[in-house]
């Protein structure tokens, strides 16, 4: 057998991402280099904090503190599995513009600066590959870009976020409240100190951001996504769903018609059937419609050190061989990625939607609640008088997000203070 | 934009495949120039039947029915979407071996002479891409060959027959027998005149013996595949197991553990929780259990002309650019896919069952039944007595199929005739 290769690797960042390549590049080296030709060499690494321990089998001497120094590395890869936009930045752009080749998992970065990175990946030839950023381990933005390349997509939505995940499923199965399902989250340590970026759909925001620029050829930009979170919910709504058929999930769904591309962030209620209601745990699910293939479906371990490394050391490897850059360069990925579309907003477009409010006695505020309904021009093809709830529920035929939210209030004299509340209930092919 | 580069196309096969890849490269011609830099030309067709009308918008004077002036042409890619393992093979391991790439669809051509076309596409150095060939449109060869090639892969299983799918619905569902299943099969155009290469798990075996081989870096001799078809069904297996929260679906599954490797086809039942529980129609699924990931889940159209047609052209663009070459030879895959494993009967396995048998009363007869299984060494977990359907249904803890099979002719004095027949259940993580 030919001598591997030796690839010169600095890995920026050794968290809990960072340990899982290192882990996987390192334990399995023999096994990589039989297989794929290539030895991994980690030369150095960037860490914040120095004197903590990482419990991978490197020299001291490779770690540094220093950006600077970071940066003058001999290295033919960074692998940047910091986090944040700041330093990250920093370190990718370097890279990218001294002709070093990148790998990330960033999903902020990219989400936020993805023009920026892909600029300068475009402007000096190197490679930059993210399959990591988007669903951990699971392998998605290979599948887009090369797989269903022949194409033209019309949708993409899928479950991207396991802390949202797991606040749900604790306030449906235990009856928590919002903030005690976050509570718990965090003693469990599924949510941040400060969870606010994963329940207000902000980490959701930034993945499909990143997916929908690649399903659609496009640069989207982050600050049109229109975001809801799960703070609104209210375990009576998720057990009323799931009587009804639905299971409630954080979604991140995008369209493109020809009018222009819409992606929202938001809960949505998605029928028992649909393959991404049994999701829970880590997993993220995926979604991508194709007019030539129809719906593809992914879903895997979206989160965690070893999944996440999973996605890094392929990356790894692609980008060694040649393989990532042959399929980038072709694609036209870096130049499609600086392209900006025209948007449609998400208010605009017509959805189902579950619209609940307390009453005391439901059966007898029925025929006002229907008779209500009809004056709003909320044409509603289902209508629920739940007594063990002390809620009356209907399913109402599309409308837009702007007539829903305008009527809301208009039937705030029928609910006995809690609600009225709405949410979107997913229909067929992922229409929003 | 850059004038794109031509590439001569020579298309073994113009039927519901072919058409869809014509349909594709010709009606969107402009929009994958466009992405791609690419102008795919069609300067010749092989076809059986000259005079047969294929639809297509290509000028009569490229169809030809002679192997021989078709390998003439001056093609750059031959793309072989003819099926069949006489002609096809020719025609593949001539292009190759005159240098020109290939794309094929062609599952069984591959299970059967992998090892040679691979043999020939490192011998001339031309690429060989076949991401249509397994699971229609769902991208699946190129998910495992890149997107998990960090990971040792431990087990791979899944549904790949949707003919199979349609007669165990139809016989769920209408009560219908077997044979009269396939026939409604037949009239709907899902199963051929000749229907066993689906019923029988050949079909299925095919596509395992591919990504098997794939996802072990191995060449399977689909000759070591062990197979079993849904012939020996019966509507009261498929109502029962319903009743006990499990879906019967055929299901194709490899293993790899210290001892070698092990590849099966036979009826499954999945519980109603899996992912492959709710799968209908055409659609293919398909999970991959990584040792660094865990497992991951694929689904889509798994046959059809434009589906089938998605996943070519997505090759015809890889090989075109260079990205399947970069992959493959990096990946060492037609090195591999050469390579001999070590093999392990399935039969020896230990897997979960579901033994059904006949009984006209019986509750009268469970105690019996229970005593038996035991003196058989069979420990059963469950024991049914199902009135409504006059049978006995025993849940059997893991046991091999060997010591099953032994069992069954000791149970027939408890039956009615009807039965005992054993049904494997799907276990965790695809433990056969």
């Amino acid at each position: 057998m030919q001598e591997p290769r030796e690839i010169k690797v600095a890995l920026a960042g050794c968290g809990t991402v960072g340990a899982g390549v290192c882990e996987v590049v390192l334990n399995r080296a023999e096994d990589l280099a039989a297989r794929t030709g290539l030895q991994f060499k980690i030369v150095r690494v960037l860490v914040s904090d120095l004197g903590k321990d990482r419990g991978v089998p490197l020299d001291k001497s490779v770690f540094t503190d220093d950006p600077a120094r970071f940066n003058e590395a001999d290295a033919d890869m960074v692998v940047e599995v910091m986090g944040g936009t700041t330093t990250a930045r920093e370190v990718v752009l370097g890279a990218l513009k001294r002709g070093a080749a990148v790998v990330t998992a960033n999903k902020a970065l990219l989400a936020l600066h993805g023009a920026e990175v892909y600029a300068a990946a475009r402007a000096s030839g190197a490679c930059v590959a993210f399959e990591a950023s988007c669903a951990g381990g699971l392998p998605i933005v290979g599948p887009i870009l090369r797989g269903l390349q022949a194409n033209r997509n019309q949708s993409l939505y899928g479950i991207f976020n396991s802390t949202c995940n797991f606040i749900i499923t604790e306030m449906l199965e235990r009856g928590a409240a919002f903030d005690d399902a976050v509570r718990m989250a965090q003693q469990r340590g599924y949510a941040e100190a400060d969870p606010t970026l994963d329940v207000s759909g902000g980490d959701t925001a930034h993945k499909l951001t990143i997916l929908t620029s690649l399903a659609f050829g496009v640069n989207v930009d982050f600050k049109r996504v229109s975001l809801e979170g799960i703070q609104s919910l209210k375990a009576a709504d998720l057990r009323i769903a799931r009587q009804l058929g639905y299971a409630c999930k954080l979604l991140g769904i995008s369209h493109r018609t020809a009018a222009g591309l819409s992606a929202a962030v938001h809960p949505t209620l998605v029928p028992k059937s649909h393959p991404l209601a049994g999701m829970s745990g880590t997993s993220s699910g995926v979604l991508v419609n194709g007019d030539v293939v129809g719906e593809t479906f992914f879903a895997g371990a979206g989160a965690g050190s070893l999944p996440t490394a999973s996605a890094v050391v392929a990356d790894m490897i692609e980008v060694a061989t040649g393989s990532a850059m042959a399929s980038f360069n072709h694609l036209r990925v870096y130049n499609d990625l600086t392209s900006v579309p025209t948007y449609v907003d998400p208010a605009d477009i017509p959805n189902r939607y579950f619209v609940r409010l307390g009453a005391a006695s439901p059966e007898s505020s029925k025929t006002a609640f229907g008779n209500r309904l009809k004056e709003l021009k909320l044409p509603g093809s289902e209508l629920h008088a739940i007594a063990e709830e002390s809620a009356l529920v209907a399913l109402i035929d599309p409308v837009t997000d702007r007539v829903v939210r305008a009527a809301l209030p208009q039937l705030a004299d029928l609910s006995n203070g809690d609600g009225p509340t709405a949410i979107r209930i997913l229909t067929q092919a992922g229409t929003q």
